[in-house]
């Protein structure tokens, strides 16, 4: 671990950890736990003030400037319609898609590189099936580092693509483990930085760049204050649920928000292990539940274990787990797009959650539109309507 | 044209303009004029406070009211590093793939879409070879209209999927004059609501949709003050570019900016009717330039004859065409990415040609990134360094 950056606890039992393996101790219980720097003290800050993007309020971040950035964060907010609120509630979606490489994930990169520059590395390296995968190669690339991405053969073409173009070494495994095994052997023997993780039961990814996405809270507390009641995220380990919720623990304990909403994890039924956990009544069996998943359509989403960290921001925030069918989501995908949001599935998860949680509990509900539809046109369903003769136009028209 | 919204006049020969056509009057002089709505009074107005995005300051468009939004603008600005910069020169991109549907037409489009709404229409069209046809189609379903897509078999994959996905019925047209003719027809007989145009020489979209783009120059004031030395812009019709001008010109009319920066085009060389335009010495001459084009791999780019109102822009500012060939701005595009800013082909254009402006005459140099290069992944080298066994990572690792 580098002198230069903050130590990080396991938030569980409390073991200093030095490598970015996740905790040994919590582990050897069969649990995988990330662990975390020190809270940021935001006292003495101004939410108006904050101008977005996780080097809006660098004091809030472990990691040294500069800043490695490319203008990320500071998304919009998107409401949509609702046909159906017996309770008076609404759905906003921020749009995470408006970031730099389309995805949520260069909140977390952007912090993850310049912690790899203060580290004194030349590479980085990340296991992903895609956004992460993209935003490490943009970020490593604007650091001047080099970045290899261990990936599979699951990846879409336009998200694959991208890596490339944006510079990163793809290194195709076969499966999941393999390429778990690689980015493991590559940190041991070549000491790469990794970005991801590479341990089973695998607890998140890189401390210090999870950090980045605490800036989504922060956001959401200057744009809507403490009218929000639930905040949904489409989850997988819970790197960007766990940052949230570290966001709004921060700005709790400065005063600067008397109340922060719960949180709602999305996750596609064939691989939900948050929403299983939650079905057992005692969190020492929750923490330990194991799932058979299975790939589905929402291709960023997918997970065997609950990440700890992601059943504590539900713990702590009297939270819930929604699991729901690719039929239900993808369904949700095109209604979006029908009106103007084009979103990729697993941002349709938690969209398609938000809106049954409105209309359940109402409230002002945020869901995380994490990376937008152009990673991946493959799940699409054929265009119904489209003509390709002049003449049929006048059969248009009547419609 | 309906009476909600303001008069158009040709600012060419201030003949009053009743359709979407362009000005006659000039039409029939050979030249292609994009007619305008009054000019906006933003005196009392304050950049300070600007929110960005073309719904920033409603008063500024010549639309009522509701908005039609997606979160579109306030686009970040990404400084890139520049080698050689013998005058002190500084290239900042300012980054439009940010933008709901990842181009800057969403900043015309969406209030190209309100003003559909003003008119009462149900269904809008265009004529596109794909950025602006998304961004109508998105701006349609979120205001409830249908939109058609006049198109070409050219249009990359991404995209197209893109478009389908947003609901936008698309008719594949043989050539560029079968669409024109397509979409004329669409609006004689049918009413449709055009958001391009559609006679020869093209003037340019329409002129409400247009406005939009002025907050382009309200975000560069807001953020940059009067350092700014000069504006790329990647140009085919001019909308951008006229719509920066125009936003320049209201700034300074209204006291909030003391000078305005200087306008630069960059076209592909295979199509450059500005470039070849300002070859010649005489005005008149220079608005009735055509030349011969040819398809490129900047895809977004290419037309036959320059728009007066980019002409215009360029005479107003001591503005200046650049024209540059498919290696420069291949090879631009390929640099930026590896430094972690992907762009369509089109875009590079302008960053190739403000890195040149930047070298000749130093200044802050401001270069439009219209849209993401997830839009057209087709033109992209293939990966150098792809790797795809485990062991042959010990070779990367000596590196």
């Amino acid at each position: 671990m580098p002198p230069a950056l903050p130590p990080l606890h396991c938030p569980r039992c409390d073991a200093e950890v030095r490598d970015f393996a996740g905790c040994a101790v919590c582990r050897a219980e069969g649990v995988g736990v990330n662990p975390v720097p020190p809270a940021a003290d935001l006292s003495g800050l101004s939410l108006d003030s904050f101008p977005g993007g996780p080097w809006g309020w660098p004091t809030a971040l472990p990691v040294p400037g500069p800043p490695v950035t490319l203008g990320e964060g500071a998304t919009p907010n998107i409401r949509i319609p609702l046909e159906d609120s017996p309770r008076g509630g609404e759905v906003v979606v921020k749009y995470e898609g408006a970031n730099p490489t389309g995805s949520h994930k260069d909140r977390a990169m952007a912090v993850g590189v310049a912690a790899a520059v203060a580290s004194g590395a030349d590479t980085v390296a990340v296991s992903s099936s895609g956004n992460a995968a993209a935003a490490a190669a943009a970020y490593a690339g604007r650091a001047g580092l080099r970045c290899v991405v261990f990936t599979t053969p699951a990846v879409p073409g336009p998200l694959r693509a991208q890596i490339d173009a944006l510079g990163g070494v793809r290194v195709v495994c076969g499966d999941h483990d393999t390429r778990q095994a690689a980015l493991r052997e590559s940190v041991e023997r070549f000491g790469w930085y990794p970005l991801t993780c590479y341990t089973d039961p695998s607890p998140g990814s890189n401390s210090y760049a999870n950090e980045g996405y605490k800036s989504v809270a922060y956001e959401l507390a200057r744009d809507f204050g403490e009218s929000v009641s639930a905040v949904v995220v489409p989850t997988s380990r819970g790197d960007l649920l766990s940052g949230i919720a570290r966001g709004f623990a921060e700005l709790r304990s400065a005063g600067l928000l008397a109340r922060t909403p719960r949180l709602v994890t999305a996750e596609p039924d064939t691989a939900a292990p948050l929403a299983a956990a939650l079905a057992q009544r005692d969190r020492a069996r929750q923490e330990r539940t194991r799932i058979h998943h299975r790939l589905s359509p929402a291709f960023s989403l997918g997970e065997r274990t609950p990440a700890w960290q992601a059943l504590n921001a539900l713990w702590q925030s009297d939270g819930a787990a929604l699991a729901l069918p690719a039929e239900e989501y993808l369904a949700e995908r095109q209604v979006l797009a029908g009106q103007g949001l084009f979103l990729e599935a697993s941002s349709a998860v938690a969209v398609r959650a938000a809106r049954h949680w409105a209309h359940d509990h109402g409230g002002l509900v945020i869901a995380l539109g994490t990376a937008t539809g152009l990673k991946d046109t493959s799940a699409l369903p054929a265009p119904g309507e489209a003509v390709d003769r002049i003449p049929e136009l006048a059969e248009l028209a009547i419609h």
